[in-house]
């Protein structure tokens, strides 16, 4: 009987899978739902599950065959101890583990090759890998980290325009246009952000792009203000030996030309995505794949 | 039949009332728990009914009084239109306004002169009087604005003690005092800021103070960063015309060194409490006293 592999990216939007042959070759992809196994278990372990066949499907295989498979489920959350318990128990694959969406993002982008991967969405984290040393900077969510995240930036912005409704910041196009949003009344602004997820905060981060790439001075500010701890962050992990440093998130192009010329000679381009990470991972655990030296 | 006046100053954690005569003379003072009309308006009500027979029975008056009596009641969330409405429905006094804790605060604070109070406690607000007119410039909460407020340098220490952490900001004693209390795990200061409260987040102010007064660098960087803030605010009401001014809440005589020179030759002590400010009130509104020019 041949044993195959499967690689999951479980996100809070969708979840994808590959299946692959024991030495990491993708045979088919599937997709489901979100896979958040923190806020709904049940649905994620479904949509895994869903995911993983259509993807048997797709290569023309037995659905049904992927409880004899072995697998790498990537999610978000894999460090909230007992969710992942849960869920890994009740994984429908011959064997699993469950780990950060992060590490199968820095599997994809850097291959192989030792180097760090900083992923900026609408959250921020920074993941160094040294040899079979894998180290975390920043992160901790949008209350107390996650600086330069999309949420932090789209944060700053709604709070600039309250400090230009009263006169304390000046005020710009781009305050005035979230200003003009919310019919100028600074009480809908509140009323707004007392109830924002971190996401409906991140919404706001385009805009802080598009104006300071026009020359608009609060998103200049603001912008520059983001870059600075992006650019801290780095500078840890540099530190800490990287030589290889890959941009990963939904602001990575936009970010670039915004970070210090000591960090622009580092960055290299991402080999692959995650769902070709998790399926790595899978191949050098369960597989016949080793990881080959940095 | 004497027309009493009452005056109220609700807060979060207790109210408390005064009784005076037409001319705005106290007769008695009284207090009973919390008034917080927003969030648990039953309480809020009984509450402000309670402290004021309080006050009326210290007086020697019958406390059955206090249905012919007009007052003022001062609050926090009085701005908040529903809530408003129902309470003030239903107060059990002959005539009442509703009005902010912050502008009963003003008028103890400079009585009958023109000038603003920059309230500086768990959270910040400046109110300024010219006349007739006030206007408020700040506040906004905990999420959005309250720059300079306990619980954003609170805040503040709890993100630099994360930054530490990382290596990504200096550590220093504040910041080890921190990360000690949480045993030194990141993820336990996480959890305590994902659930933490505006005035659980300000619990940490005042060892930012304490250490800024030893020369603590970080807790000088959160000081003056915070400091800069109500500073830029103060400009605004000075801008405005403002000639007067007066710090009010916990952190105003911490605060006092910290700030501006330019300022510094504008700041009064304040002339009473806002219990006598509601009192002064009522008697403007309801009874015999009209305001003096400024």
């Amino acid at each position: 009987m041949t044993n195959y592999l499967i690689g999951i990216d479980g996100g809070g939007t969708s979840c994808r899978a590959a299946v692959a042959s024991a030495d990491g070759r993708i045979l088919g992809r599937g997709k489901a739902g979100a896979a958040n196994i923190l806020t709904d278990p049940e649905t994620a372990l479904a949509n895994i599950g869903e995911a993983a066949r259509a993807a048997f499907m797709e290569a023309g295989l037995d659905p049904q065959g992927i409880t004899a498979a072995k697998a790498i489920v990537g999610v978000a959350g894999h460090n909230v101890g007992d969710a992942v318990h849960y869920v890994k128990r009740r994984l429908p694959f011959a064997a699993a583990d469950i780990e950060s969406d992060g590490l199968i993002a820095l599997q994809g982008a850097l291959g192989n090759h030792d180097g760090a991967v900083a992923i900026l969405g609408t959250g921020s984290i920074y993941i160094l890998r040294q040899g079979e040393t894998v180290s975390y900077v920043g992160g901790w969510g949008f209350t107390i980290g996650d600086h330069g995240s999309g949420a932090r930036i789209g944060h700053a912005l709604l709070q600039e325009s309250l400090l230009a409704f009263d006169n304390i910041h000046e005020a710009s196009a781009v305050t005035d246009s979230v200003l003009a949003e919310f019919n100028n009344e600074a009480r809908d602004v509140v009323d707004f952000a007392r109830l924002a997820k971190p996401g409906e905060f991140g919404r706001y981060a385009p805009r802080v792009f598009e104006g300071a790439a026009a020359g608009d001075p609060v998103a200049v500010r603001i912008l520059k203000a983001a870059a600075l701890t992006v650019d801290e962050a780095l500078d840890v992990v540099v530190a800490r030996g990287c030589e290889r440093l890959c941009l990963l998130g939904g602001l990575a192009p936009l970010y670039r030309p915004w970070l210090a010329d000591r960090h622009q000679a580092l960055l290299v381009e991402a080999e692959a995505d995650a769902l070709t990470g998790s399926v790595a991972v899978a191949a050098q655990r369960f597989g016949t794949q080793a990881r080959a030296g940095a």
